[in-house]
């Protein structure tokens, strides 16, 4: 069964997304219960690996203790990079809902983003990837501050 | 110019992941001086991200405080996961020594593995990729810590 998009939780992505000034916004939510938002540190923690989605991961596995998140939905501002998405896909989270694809703003970054969807078909369950949510809005975050 | 493999390293690799009780070793080593060491720490940080290679960029990156790991080899005594392979595209690693291919223990881990060679053909800068070496040692790793 498809998982339901919610407007208010992908809201809750871009916030954090612009409060830090930064493209990439993720939350990981359980029903429509946000747990944990993050957003790309690259610069301000010197972290290659400080993507957003890889950040919200750590977070709550470190909360509750438990590398495996099944139940919960990540949700992010732009399409997962392969790092990210295999994060996720190790973290057995349910569903991925992203708004915009990074290749609006580079032949490269898409080229690399779509082994996303070849990587789900080998996942440990398979990860629902609904694309495209907010994408507008998403996309403005990438113009604004890229 | 191919990487030269060097024994050194890889045992370095090998070492922290016996000492540690995992298969999974890493190093990160410009020229023949090793900089950072890390092993798996997937159950003991409760961090599905926790993987060697992953561990070892995020531990030398902040060490000096960039994300640039330009002039730097990842030795790893099994092939890196998208994941790892992806963190070490975005780090910009010169080159990849790996010691066995994960899919000797499980189908899935091959299949879900395969993705790297692909992936490093849009890598931000073509990373140097070696396996199989050091592989009978390293394959006793996943035997014995599996």
């Amino acid at each position: 069964m498809p998982i339901k998009p919610d407007l208010k939780l992908m809201q809750a992505a871009i916030d954090v997304a612009v409060l830090n000034k930064t493209p990439f916004g993720a939350v990981l939510a359980m029903g429509d219960e946000i747990f944990v938002t993050a957003a790309n540190q690259t610069k301000s923690l010197s972290d290659p690996t400080a993507h957003a989605e890889l950040l919200a991961i750590r977070k709550l596995a470190g909360h509750l203790q438990k590398t495996d998140l099944s139940g919960f939905t990540l949700y992010t501002t732009c399409e997962p990079c392969p790092m990210c998405m295999s994060a996720a896909i190790w973290a057995k989270v349910d569903g991925i809902i992203y708004g915009c694809s990074i290749g609006a703003i580079s032949e490269f970054m898409d080229q690399i983003n779509v082994r996303s969807e070849y990587m789900n078909k080998f996942a440990l369950k398979q990860v629902k990837i609904t694309g495209g949510f907010m994408e507008n809005e998403c996309y403005n975050l990438l113009r604004w501050y890229s």
